[in-house]
């Protein structure tokens, strides 16, 4: 197997997965974004780099994601699997794990 | 990617998801609320600031939520993300975290 | 948001939630609970106030409570959510956590 | 609300439980169980008193008990709700933790 | 309630249960069973007396169990609840603790 | 009830269990198995001797296993119940416990 | 039995799992992979080299997994089962802990 290059846009994710390029925490203050209890979970921001074929129903159809690419989201800062990819920070999430869009 | 500018109007909970104005404790008191054994689970008053668009059944379609923007809402103290945005609290919670409307 | 008035007609529990009003202990010990072994869970008995729509069904439709307004119920001691109006305590229960009825 | 009387005719199980009056000790040596393990769940003999409309099946019917008032009953010493009534003891227990009839 | 006369053939189990008089360990050494891993679930022998109707199915018909009276079966050391009769060892098990018949 | 024989073809598995003559470890050593990681899950390699009638489905049929008798497995070395025979290791498997068939 | 040779061609994952070659970590570094938080899962990559028949759906149908020989995944650290073969590292996996496909 030769060397492999991963790079953003090679990572598909499977399933209800989500790709998303974590917003860096500057962002984040300038966005209004406080956490006033430490001890409940953090909402963490990012983009929707790309998107999963989604969730396989029981019947073997598959539930289109709720979020595109490009969409800003809010999910939880304990959720998912980090990757650094070209010194930025992206995250693999489940979809669940997406708390909201900020339109 | 620009920076984001996050506000309550912009904050679109995906699923299940409500997002919560969480009233302050002053007018808790006010309201009676007391809660007199530390051990249990306390109840925290909010307002329904935007809903999602209902869970997913597994047949693909939702169920709507059973509250709507404006309603006046009774959660788990220990339920769902804090956010803060322009110095006021907000919670994003799942629908079955809210335990009753106060009408 | 106005200062929220809470009292107990103003409570309506979601889905298959329950709110009862907590009998005082003197009443329970007259009418003759009493628990032996402190290891077990303990019965309260409270007063039904009111009743929500009840459980979601996998279709959509709702499955009523057994319970009725005004039923003396038997529940669990460390079930629910305690909450105080107007120097009475109350609780917000599942109605899976509600064990008899007292006729 | 008036003083509560609770006796053993007025308690009315809800679902899949079932009340059942305890047996002394002194009857079940007679009887001959011993338990040999204490490490292990040891069954406990009763009466079946009352027994609930039975578990709510998904579409809404329901499921009736295998049980009917006065059957004599093993169940699990651990489970279910003790209640002491006129210096009885009952239990309320969920079906399922009903291991057998005696006959 | 007068005094409750226990005895083997008294004992119907419910559901998916199964009522097995333990194998005295005498025979299993004779048989041949070693425990070579402590820290393994250990296997016993017992044989079967009386079975219950059969787990529940969602529909409310009900799955007979795999084994017959009069079956030797390997079930689970700590699976059931042990009962001493007459000087003589019995558990009742859920269906599924039972791993094997021996022919 | 007479002594009871085990031998290996006697043992008959229920449902969804399968079982297994454990491979002994010099084999495993000279078929190239290492494990590099202590504390990850490490599988161990059994040849089928029995398997049982299948996984019951939720409709009353049941799914016939993937293995057959004779089929070399990889299971957890943590799965399952051990059983000596004749100065032999066997163990009864859960199939969901098999990781993989070596033709 | 006689000594069982393993190597890569000969397993055969079940059900839904999936046998992959892991990727020596140079070849991650190369690749720009860096994990910045330890607290988190972190992901792994590797290139599938068989794959089983799919996750068996309730009615005995199986859904055939979204990966196919050759791809390379991404996966976490922390699943699967370890196997050295021929002084390679392999895994063995379930579809559902591959979280995307690099292509």
């Amino acid at each position: 197997m030769a060397a492999l290059s991963i790079n953003v846009s090679t990572v598909k994710p499977l399933g209800e997965r989500v790709f998303v390029k974590v917003s860096p925490s500057e962002e984040k203050t300038a966005g209004g974004i406080l956490l006033p209890d430490a001890a409940k979970e953090k909402p963490q921001v990012g983009e929707v780099v790309s998107v999963g074929p989604g969730k396989r129903n029981d019947d073997g159809t598959r539930s289109p994601a709720e979020v595109k690419v490009g969409d800003k989201v809010l999910y939880s800062k304990y959720a998912g699997t980090d990757i650094k990819l070209g010194g930025e920070e992206y995250v693999l999430l489940s979809e669940k794990d997406i708390l909201a869009v900020v339109v």
